[in-house]
């Protein structure tokens, strides 16, 4: 096995550079093939780099803010955490960059500096979704606010390459997120992606509803940005107000407080199997090396776990199996097109 | 105050006509103004209706099926429960029509027998949504799976009235669902609507994510009916899996089961508060007459609940209230034009 590098952006997220570096060293302690380049301000990357084996030090004197433009913000600072980080990778200093910083100027950055993988049309955010007892990817996931039909094939033949690596599924099933089961429901938009992805993805077993999300059924589910962002957002929303909601009603009397007290072990289990940390974070699929972006309130344990899922990704060769997967389906469309 | 009458389609939902038959009885023993004309086979409606004061039976020969095309389905079948329920609406025998059938066959037969309001676009499916700490309307839920901006802009107009009826809001706040928070974030399409209700709905605050859904933080929140169906199918999704990942959760061990037994009074509080039986189900927004459509699955309370919300809605004369609200938006957009 070849040398595995991982960028890791040290200003990535809300409690940034501590929780960072502090993941950061629990990732080396965990994967002693991890080799880690830090970008950000110098003494702050220095310092940990001579103080830790295998960590490499490159200073950047730019911040993306979380509230600015990313495409702008990743054109005008060219020596941000980011961008650098993204160099990185492009120059083969690197496979893979981590960070917990702004999902769109990590998007923008790896697009722009990394670059696309030959014949995919619009790179996608694709995450693992720790529903209570099933485990799918569903993409995208925000990047594409609009979206072309075929866009959503390629979502499909590419989220099915993440599912065999991060899942371990042989022939992953793909599903499109619409409203109701059959081919004829939904907008003209949903309709026209369900007659290209059943031409055009393997597997590709019909239509997924909202509740499958949650409750399984597909390996893959496949949906356009906006509608993916919505969802994951709800997702999330759901889940944060029905733990606080069943915590408050626990609060509520004496007994069930000595009831919650008994049944917090359990409580912390379950909410540890359906907390996405687990997973490190949503991949950029699409692009020429391992992108993965961390929550922004990732603590050092999510950083943890994304440097060594970025590390997995690099390992698996995912932007190789996702650049033999678009030729294949293209070389696919070329025969049926003759 | 003058009579209530509301038809109740004795054939509605997946636990029919036993359930209805009980929730109808329930309704009647609880709120002593309330008249029901019931539809569906003649034997039971006659039999119950001899059995209850206040009750009319109105035999129908027909049954429009959950998987059948709903247009469709209400053309061809005007003997139906739910197209003849409809029909007594438009002539005035009842003012408000109650089913938990077919969504798609309710909204279709309204829309086409009892007729749009004068002005209104495209009639929307609104409902309350009861998260754990926070009541608003969500509309719409799946009525328009395309829909134009000028469509989203009456629909918040529209969710307003249903806000001030239902939550009791005065001076309801919307939101339109989108993927951040900026007027400049989400698709062409969520720029567009923004940019039509800033001018054209009172009360419009700005985007709403889909965490708010859940989260609150707004009075209503308005979408197209694609993603308002995904939406609401993701949360209701996430909702029950997470019950029951905590049920099995808490049955994982002897301690964590004793513990369950404390909350359970605790737990089954939290249950009744987040759940949607209690309004009754999701209004059609839009039409000449109130239309309240019931969950596939509900028991006698749900519709008990159903019942009584559409007398509600009569009672507080929605569909005078909504057109008022359409009249007056309208001329204040010829104002604005002149």
């Amino acid at each position: 096995m070849s040398e595995i590098t991982v960028v890791v952006d040290a200003l990535g997220g809300d409690n940034a550079p501590d929780v960072v570096l502090e993941g950061v060293a629990e990732a080396l302690k965990q994967d002693a093939s991890i080799h880690v380049i830090l970008t950000g301000p110098e003494e702050l990357v220095v310092s940990f780099a001579d103080a830790h084996d295998r960590v490499e030090a490159v200073p950047t004197t730019e911040v993306i803010e979380m509230g600015e433009h990313p495409a702008n913000a990743v054109r005008r600072k060219k020596d941000s955490s980011i961008v650098v980080g993204c160099r990185l990778v492009k120059e083969g200093r690197a496979q893979g960059f981590f960070s917990a910083g702004s999902t769109g100027a990590c998007m923008a950055a790896a697009t722009l500096v990394i670059g696309r993988i030959k014949g995919v049309k619009r790179p996608a955010i694709a995450s693992v979704v720790p529903a209570p007892n099933s485990r799918l990817i569903f993409t995208d996931m925000g990047a594409n606010a609009d979206c072309k039909p075929e866009y959503l094939v390629q979502f499909g033949q590419m989220g099915r390459v993440y599912a065999q690596v991060a899942l371990g599924v042989d022939n992953p099933t793909v599903g499109l997120l619409n409203i109701g089961e059959e081919e004829t429901k939904g907008s003209k938009f949903a309709q026209e992606c369900h007659a290209l992805m059943k031409e055009q993805v393997p597997n590709f077993i019909g239509n997924a509803e909202g509740r499958s999300l949650a409750m399984g059924g597909f390996d893959v589910i496949v949906t356009d940005g906006f509608t993916g962002n919505v969802a994951l957002k709800v997702y999330e929303g759901v889940g944060m107000a029905m733990l606080q909601g069943i915590k408050e009603a626990i609060y509520s009397s004496t007994k069930a407080k000595v009831g919650g007290l008994l049944i917090k072990d359990a409580l912390s289990e379950f909410k540890k199997k359906v907390s996405a940390d687990e997973y490190g974070g949503a991949q950029l699929l699409g692009v020429k090396g391992v992108c993965l972006i961390g929550h922004g309130s990732s603590d050092a344990h999510a950083i943890c776990s994304g440097v060594l899922a970025t590390a997995a990704a690099i390992e698996q060769d995912m932007p190789g199996k996702l650049t033999a997967a678009i030729e294949s389906a293209a070389a696919l469309g070329d025969e049926a097109g003759e």
